[in-house]
């Protein structure tokens, strides 16, 4: 019921509560990082600055989600969660809440990653969590997200001990992910910065994107770019419109923009970017203008990852490698024009569980997408 | 000449030159954590901290000697370095360290690894490092670290540009790594600790160990002890004597603790404490009754990494989790006798490309060492 309140509140501030705070604070505040190396192979006068998201126990911003919705749940006296994963990021975050909270955690993974990616799902039983593969009554079909939402579903409207966890889309996922923003803008300013000139996150569901740049939106001057790939270009190419959240018809619709919700995108290595539609609350700043944004081919992504692991020294995400590839591109503008801008962008996992597909990208086998 | 110079070198300090610490700061200092929720769910008086070398770019502390080696040679006029590595924790940080300093690195891997372990073999390949299996001459042989040290010193020796790169063991290496102990000295004061009363690590070649222990050697009144599989027995069962660095004899000889250079510790998960001898410097203190050292089975030391990764949250490495399972017991210790002790351990790696290990573990496929 809290979660539901969260959904719908219309207060612009919202408490994080003791409970949650104390297991956040294993990771957060996460760091702000200036791309120094980064700006001296582009030789830009742009100053980026990237918010260290990949620092939780995950390696993902997922976790910022995952343990409030752990929390509620438990107050309210639920013992378990079901949810669904593709690769695996949300059903690790999941997995790793439940086990901050003593809750029993049941994830539906895809079964084709079940199968070809099992390091997810070892990390999701370290945490005590248990995978399944999807669909549950079909051992043959290689499983889609759809399938696996739907077996999640299923398996919480059975039980009464049992709820449905969701890790993007919702408003209030969004509203939890706005620890980003929130420490970024303190954080710039620790760094004598007035303030970001351009922020700058990937998008799949929405709740990277959002985290980092909702609490930009009312400042006059900022301009916000999300980035997806040009194989699931839901901003760019999609239609506004009331469209399922799910494959299957099982959620509310929801006004977003969307490529259909029986759209099944190429399999390009950003599997968290590989989604039909995009949160509401982001979908509306974008129809208003106030957020534009842009989509890439995986290898021009790809390029970009390889370029900040070789300046930076860190492997990035395939999904934040989308964020990486605009801010360079950004950052060679400024330098055309001679602009001293400020960008920020949120690095929002590393890439240590995705280094096939740099494998795929250095040996010629990435799919032209 | 510079490292040799430090190898031999009486001096109490050595300064760290100006432009490796523009390179260990991305990621130094790294974090001393205080381990709350372990220190709950034990129910000890002790208070637990750990330094976290895991969050460098190559997920352990090998980066802190890879980075002056790699600069030294840099400035000597050497632009190509050769190394072996096991399962690739070495080689990564070389391959890291030497994308710093527009240096190429060349890394021999034992081939069962190359073929086995891939994902540290692509990790060197995205900072730019060229990887062979080992040895090079017979592609049926599944390789040892043995041939692999032979394999690179010969490379080495064969070409003018190239110099070969040595990742724990010798003097040089164990004073790069004292960056560790000496940081959490600062730490400790500014957590209002007078100091630690134990200081505990795991223990291979001893550049982890050393690093984080050297510094307090000087402390009266500070235990420290070593931490090894009791597969490798080297401090607690071996013999001290002169004998060869490597396993084919190539290298001078050294004083230390030994199984013999011809002994082959079984497979177990901890790759890095695979090493037949000790750092002649760690063995001098355990001979002269400074360190003591203690053993654990591979089983009871996951034991511990699981329930460190359930309370804590992060998954450490293998080779880390012999520190946690001693810290553990000690802290049992302190509790049966009601001490309030401070102890301090290395988390020197994460275990994010181990979890296959985790994965026998909790499956029931562990081999019984």
């Amino acid at each position: 019921m809290a979660l539901i309140g969260q959904e719908v509140s219309t207060d612009p501030w919202i408490d994080i509560p003791g409970e949650v705070i104390d297991v956040l604070r294993s990771w957060r505040p996460t760091p702000l990082v200036r791309a120094e190396r980064l700006e001296a192979a582009l030789g830009t006068p742009a100053r980026i600055y990237f918010k260290d998201e990949s620092v939780s126990p995950a390696g993902s911003h997922k976790p910022n989600t995952a343990v409030p919705q752990a929390f509620y749940n438990k107050v309210e006296g639920i013992s378990r969660l079901s949810t669904e994963t593709g690769a695996g990021q949300w059903g690790s975050s999941l997995a790793y809440a439940c086990s901050r909270f003593d809750l029993e955690c049941k994830v539906y993974m895809v079964r084709a990653s079940f199968e070809q990616k099992p390091y997810r799902r070892m990390m999701m039983e370290v945490w005590g969590g248990s995978v399944e593969p999807s669909p549950v009554d079909d051992p043959s079909h290689p499983g889609s997200l759809g399938s696996a939402i739907s077996d999640a579903v299923r398996d919480a409207v059975s039980r009464a001990d049992t709820h449905y966890s969701l890790g993007s889309v919702l408003n209030h996922v969004l509203l939890h992910q706005t620890v980003i923003g929130l420490e970024a803008k303190e954080q710039l300013a620790m760094a004598g910065e007035s303030g970001p000139n351009l922020v700058v996150a990937s998008c799949g569901g929405g709740s990277n994107f959002g985290g980092i740049s909702l609490p930009f939106v009312p400042d006059a001057g900022v301009d916000i770019l999300a980035v997806e790939p040009s194989s699931c270009p839901t901003l760019t190419e999609g239609r506004f419109d009331y469209d399922f959240g799910d494959t299957v018809g099982l959620t509310p619709l929801l006004p977003m923009y969307t490529l259909g919700h029986e759209f099944v995108p190429p399999s390009i290595h950003a599997g968290g970017l590989r989604y039909h539609g995009d949160a509401p609350i982001v979908s509306n700043l974008v129809q208003a203008g106030r957020v534009r944004a842009v989509a890439y081919p995986q290898r021009k992504v790809f390029d970009a990852a390889v370029q900040f692991a070789r300046t930076q020294g860190t492997i990035p995400a395939p999904e934040t490698s989308h964020a990486i590839r605009a801010v360079i591109d950004e950052a060679l503008a400024a330098k055309e024009s001679g602009e001293e801008k400020v960008i920020l962008f949120c690095y929002s996992g590393h890439g240590l569980l995705d280094l096939a597909a740099y494998d795929d990208y250095l040996h010629g086998r990435l799919i032209e997408v």
